[in-house]
């Protein structure tokens, strides 16, 4: 059969199929997909499972004037090869390819930029009521949110504000009973019920005023293309329940649910997952250390509990869940309540390890700050993915955690250089700070062959000299002290440069920083963040206290939004990478 | 009759009396609390309205092993006098006494300290979950949550998740209908509706697996020892709705409910408002600057909106509101959703004004990140009550805004000296800068006889030199470049010093301050703002890049929670006060 996708490059080209086409075209929207992910990668399962539902909005809508919003983005990739976008998706998340979401400056069909979950609603309620104050009464204004981002708070906040209102919105549930980890929580067993229809009879989004349609079989074109028809004519807020498979059309990942998420490369055709290469003592990954040592600490110490907001997998602690389940949770896409559970549990004696993504603890930085430093509460923050992650890209990054948690009264911050520093700092924390802290590491791998080191108690607010130097003095935070090492022992002239991983950006080593302001000329600091208001900028704070004043020059992430590529290119563009360093270090040698 | 309040210290005493006591015992607490906030000032309306409420669950609850939380806290002044504080109670939110809000390290019975909303489920289940873990399996967990605050994400996060779980959490939703201001959003209608009985039959909240009991009139005290007394028994997560009126008891409380939620002196028999002493040419408040100004700016360009959540009167937009309703929006305790609404609202070339409290907007940090700055949308934040913020004390001092924000790339940060300022900087902003600005401004009045100065232009990353000087430059950020000035006066070699308002936190004015640098010996900056990450390290950070040697002397607040007390006492204790102000520059003088 001739390709109906090649004749596609604008979704005024696929308003011109009829209905009884449209079948056809998923099928090959699905294989296109497929084909480029597979050798690619990329997000998978998200993306294969609203193929029809992709097809049918922009079938019967008219986007872009219409207005559409993909929740989170990930399941947006047929919508950007029906948006003109087709012919560079093999660029999808590639230093100045496309992003791997839905971005405003990428396309006009991109209504607005996602990333986080569960803002769609409130942005398209943004737009419907402008629309109704600029006399656009006939727009229509679209979010699709699956159900695990709907039942996150600010979705709710816009539920209850648009249910109120009487904009011409229409919210598409896409349930598939799954996140990036299944869903859990309250409402998605009401789902359950409702779509068993063994659920009473008022639905609880009527019970918000919305006009309730399905739940409808959201692999079925028909069924979904009749179903728009329909609501375009339905006034005010409307919430149509679509059930989706998540990575349908591919076996298994349907059956892999959590594996397909996100596969890397795979076998287009059998779905098998590419065997990476055997790396001999490759080192584990920092969530993996984090995770396996939560449960090695917790086996001993029975006050310990296990939080993470919807990143069971990607935080492991899938782990702590699988071995000792009745003190390991998954909240749910929850940031907010998870940081403020943590410290209820604080008061009564558990150990809470809440693990969150950097990106993701923005979400819940009042409750850092209200709930746990002002009652002085001793949860433990695990920050996975802190500094640039990479292809996921601006909306992802973990670069600011450092600048918001620092003015943090109480608040302890340490970022460990490898897997040991991160081991003993959970195993010193397990044994009471009597304060917060927050322990922030990279996405990706350590440096170590073996990681499972024994337990060494840190000496809280203790940097470590690495090396004694005679002119400049390296000061790292984290991980990136790696690849400061590594520089050093390219340099000529070695025995003039000093290293210190400071360890805690708070509390500052300051005895050590008293030394060493008085023993070198220069200072260089480098992290893997925002240099505005980060470890550098801390390190500036004490020197001017101190009444130094050598410069010091500060390594780390410019004032300005990087995008997606991998680490290393992001690093290389921010100059904190292996030869940006040396050359720095070298340009002062040479003065 | 004989006072029963007389012989009540803690709810043990409590426990002694008879059912048929207890209205008497209501009677005699809620004449306590009018006759001490009557003169001593503090929140009235909702504490008079859960006095029944308050009662009742010490009466059948075993506080302090029982574990009771008071969501927002505001109505707990009641809760305070029978625990332990009866006789402290007048020390209420002055310096050194005891806090307007529950406060863990106050009493064992304030088992979670609140301030900000909807975070009492979260913790209670912590601690439920922790009860379950530790064995005690019969303890109770109350959390005690208004119609309002139960609308706020968080707080549906919270449920979701405890409607998933068998623990033993007894929420109760304390119906008044109103929050500070009148509740809003769909939620509100449904809650509407199931007091009038025309709700269908499933309940929300038994579609979230709660046991749902009520609605029961909430100043019955035996209705409520019976239902609670029947509570008790039920296991697993429970859901109990009172009805309440805010300010019961006090005819006028109860007639003008947002008057009376904080509403200074008054007569305690009458309810008659003291009238405040006519102070001659008193500066406006800063909220009425912004509230009024904003309507006559919206008057002309018709693509403004305004956006408050929950705050309309705190805010003062309720101006707009009256003014020109539809374009002027309060959504309720959502400062998430109004910050991506906003967002999305700019994507169509309106004009949002999103006014939320400094304190606040710490609950809307990745919104501002993620929505608004990524996609460098131009809303324009008007963050009210930055700074120190006087009696509400610790939770909401307004301190970390500038450090929390100026590592936001594409934001501009503002903070006006005075009236003039404020308007001219909305003015501007409206005007288009193709940017996102946050204007930062205090709780209190301004400095200037008259306010509505004719508009000007604002040129951005510019700074005002008030005063040359040959010694000493003395920058200052907003509001307390007043204090600044008036110092400056009282000095004797007043030509040696400077006077820098900087307007911008960020983009800095970089040309002037090198000329700043190179001109003066000594440096100071001085903000209303956390020193970690804040305004001094801003002007750290460029010196340091510029190569500038001297020692910056950064006037801010410690790296300490502040208490409450005035405004005044407390900018004592952080030494940005008059006195000490001038006690540095004279230091600096005689060296």
């Amino acid at each position: 059969m001739e390709s109906l996708l090649n004749y596609i490059t604008y979704p005024e080209d696929l308003r011109k199929l009829s209905v009884d086409q449209l079948p056809q075209l998923a099928k090959e929207l699905r294989e296109f997909i497929i084909d480029i992910v597979a050798t690619k990668e990329g997000h998978l399962g998200a993306s294969l499972g609203v193929v029809e539902l992709t097809i049918a909005l922009h079938y019967v809508f008219n986007t872009p004037d219409d207005k559409l919003i993909w929740d989170v983005g990930h399941q947006a990739y047929g919508h950007k090869i029906l948006t003109g976008r087709k012919e560079i998706f093999d660029t999808n998340r590639q230093l100045g390819g496309i992003s791997g979401f839905p971005k405003r400056s990428e396309s006009s069909y991109d209504a607005f930029g996602t990333g986080h979950s569960s803002t769609s609603i409130s942005a398209i309620l943004g737009m419907a009521m402008a629309a109704q104050l600029n006399g656009k009464n006939n727009r229509q204004h679209i979010a699709v949110i699956g159900d695990a981002s709907i039942a996150s708070g600010m979705a709710f906040e816009a539920l209850n504000h648009l249910g109120s209102t009487n904009s011409n919105v229409l919210v598409i549930l896409n349930d598939n009973a799954i996140g990036i980890d299944p869903s859990v929580g309250a409402l998605k067993k009401y789902l359950t019920n409702v779509k068993k229809g063994i659920a009473k009879d008022e639905n609880i989004f009527e019970c918000l005023n919305f006009h309730y349609t399905g739940p409808i079989e959201g692999h079925d074109l028909n069924a979904l293309v009749n179903e728009l028809d329909h609501l375009k004519l339905v006034a005010g807020p409307k919430l149509l329940h679509v059930i989706t498979t998540k990575g349908k059309g591919l076996k298994k990942a349907e059956e892999n649910q959590v594996t397909y998420h996100a596969p890397g490369k795979f076998d287009k055709l059998t779905g098998e997952l590419q065997k990476k290469p055997v790396v001999a003592n490759e080192p584990q990954k920092y969530q993996d250390v984090f995770g396996h040592t939560l449960v090695e600490l917790a086996e001993k110490n029975k006050n310990i509990v296990g939080i993470t907001p919807a990143m069971p997998t990607g935080s492991s602690l899938k782990y702590m869940m699988e071995q000792i389940p009745d003190r390991a949770f998954d909240v749910g896409i929850a940031e907010q309540h998870a940081v403020t559970l943590a410290a209820g549990m604080a008061t009564e004696g558990l150990v809470p390890f809440c693990t969150i993504y950097s990106t993701f603890l923005q979400r819940a930085y009042d409750q850092v700050i209200h709930d746990v430093a002002i009652q002085n509460l001793p949860v433990i923050f695990c920050l996975d993915r802190a500094g640039i992650v990479g292809q996921d890209g601006a909306t992802h990054h973990g670069v600011y955690d450092i600048a918001f948690l620092r003015c943090v009264p109480n608040l302890y911050i340490f970022a460990p250089m490898n897997e040991t520093g991160l081991r003993n700092m959970m195993y010193t924390a397990q044994l009471g700070l009597n304060h917060p802290i927050a322990i922030r590491y990279p996405r990706g791998r350590g440096v170590q062959e073996k990681w499972q080191t024994p337990f060494e108690k840190i000496e809280i607010g203790k940097g470590r000299e690495l090396k004694k130097g005679s002119e400049i003095a390296i000061l790292t935070i984290g991980h990136i002290g790696n690849t400061v090492s590594n520089v050093i022992e390219e340099i000529t002239e070695k025995e003039k440069i000093g290293h210190y991983d400071m360890q805690f950006v708070k509390p500052l080593d300051k005895n050590l920083l008293i030394d060493i302001f008085k023993c070198y000329k220069h200072i260089i600091t480098v992290e893997d963040g925002s240099k505005m208001g980060g470890f550098g900028s801390t390190i500036l704070e004490l020197a001017n206290e101190l009444g130094r004043t050598q410069k010091i020059h500060v390594l780390g992430i410019d004032d300005i939004f990087l995008e997606h590529g991998t680490v290393e290119q992001l690093h290389e563009q921010a100059k904190i990478d292996h030869l940006s360093i040396k050359e720095h270090i070298k340009m002062l040698l040479n003065e």
